[in-house]
């Protein structure tokens, strides 16, 4: 899979690109039937709601989990990213965000590459997320929200906001934000499962609460260049890797095949 | 403004009917202008988010402001009601929900009647609620969510949250939520400033907070047929009034009147 020269284009121009079904159900299957062990467990990689007890996000999972270890390698989210960024990659955080049915607290309005700027030192926002739904993202269930074009702007002023969710975010102001949403206004994507969101280290989002009966898991890969890694250490290494080495993409039916194992050893598939 | 026999069977079907852009935007705008002034008042009809500052609710306003009066007695506004309940109505309860942009909190799911039946003795559903948008509302500023036809399961076991918001709510438990979506699914009308929204007083609904720059200003009348009056008086009248005279409808031009007014007294009217 490659992105079409207007693909590009319009990433560029909106800071954001929406792919989709760009994995299939059984694929998607393959990783939401990891969830409930991975969510379960207690250890600090599974940051938690206020409540203290639903998942809010897990950390790190391609680094114990082989489903995702493989979808952190999977062609189909690693190449348009390596297109975009011009060049091999490496994974700086690696997150699977709950925003569980009921107790999803929101995300404020933030720019992922101000923190990785402030807290970790990365040199440039030649970095970047790519996004799966792991579930269907409707207008109910706490989607993520995009002011367009707001990447063109560069590092806003952020304040370090640690008392309105359980994790701390360097979020912007209201001023800054009604400012640029009065510019760019806001867009909210929504899909089925498997598609794919693209977006620029500098578009200014967030995402509301989860009220409804809905799920809401997504995976957010933060894929940085390997030449722009980051310089100082300060936050866990489970939240800013240390690991600079060029991914190197696997086969496209990763996932698939691995589908394929369990079923073939007796396990249920689906 | 009557409602025609398939906006009837509608409202029976599902429990709500949205007639978009029933007021105008000059009739809009003699209440807006009003809010400022409401909204800064220091008294207990004004209700606060849990940050002790935003205003979440202003009940009874039609009691102290002119403009809110004439609406609570407009015929756009209680005719459909009247129409509907079959028969002459009072006004149980009448609310401004500012949930203001970015601070505006969430509403948990719950049925109106239920609050009525338990808090207030309100005999029978004989009653609903009419909501008039002051704003636009759309799916980023936090839009009332209904779960269509759970009006017809009558009242359903509730527990009272003390704690979720800053105002008490009897809500329903997760599995009833969650089995009625099922079923119903969620639908939010959207529309512009002026629309009219009215709704089964035991129809199930919810509305998630506001991040976004929009406010999102909806004003909610709850009318109750005349002979279904309340029987206990344990809460403050200013939430659950006592004057159970019927209302007597005003002209269609009252609002408009009231911008005259102001317009050929030199005071600005838009």
């Amino acid at each position: 899979m490659t992105l079409t020269p207007a693909q590009i284009a319009r990433f560029e121009e909106d800071g954001y690109l929406f792919l989709p079904e760009t994995f299939t159900p059984r694929e998607v299957q393959v990783l939401r039937r990891e969830l409930p062990e991975l969510f379960a467990q207690e250890r600090p990689e599974v940051w938690r709601e206020r409540d203290g007890k639903a998942v809010r996000t897990v950390f790190a999972a391609h680094t114990f989990n082989s489903a995702f270890g493989r979808l952190a390698a999977h062609p189909r989210l690693i190449e348009p990213v390596m297109e975009l960024l011009d060049g091999p990659v490496y994974i700086h955080q690696f997150k699977i965000n709950a925003k569980a049915a009921f107790d999803g607290d929101v995300w404020q309005w933030h720019q992922d590459y101000g923190t990785w700027a402030r807290d970790d030192l990365m040199p440039a926002p030649r970095a970047m997320n790519v996004a799966l739904f792991l579930e269907e993202v409707s207008e109910f269930n706490g989607p993520l929200m995009f002011i367009p074009k707001s990447h063109k702007c560069g590092v806003f002023e952020a304040g370090h906001d640690l008392a309105t969710t359980s994790y701390p975010l360097w979020t912007l102001d209201r001023a800054t934000v009604t400012r640029l949403v009065a510019e760019g206004g806001i867009v909210a994507p929504k899909g089925p499962a498997g598609s794919l969101l693209l977006f620029h280290c500098n578009l200014v989002h967030a995402s509301p609460g989860n009220i409804s009966p809905w799920d809401r898991t997504i995976v957010y890969v933060s894929a940085c260049h390997v030449d722009n890694h980051i310089r100082q250490f300060k936050r866990p290494e489970w939240i800013a890797h240390r690991d600079f080495t060029a991914i190197q993409v696997l086969a496209d039916d990763c996932l698939l095949a691995l589908a394929d194992e369990d079923a073939s050893s007796g396990q249920a598939a689906e």
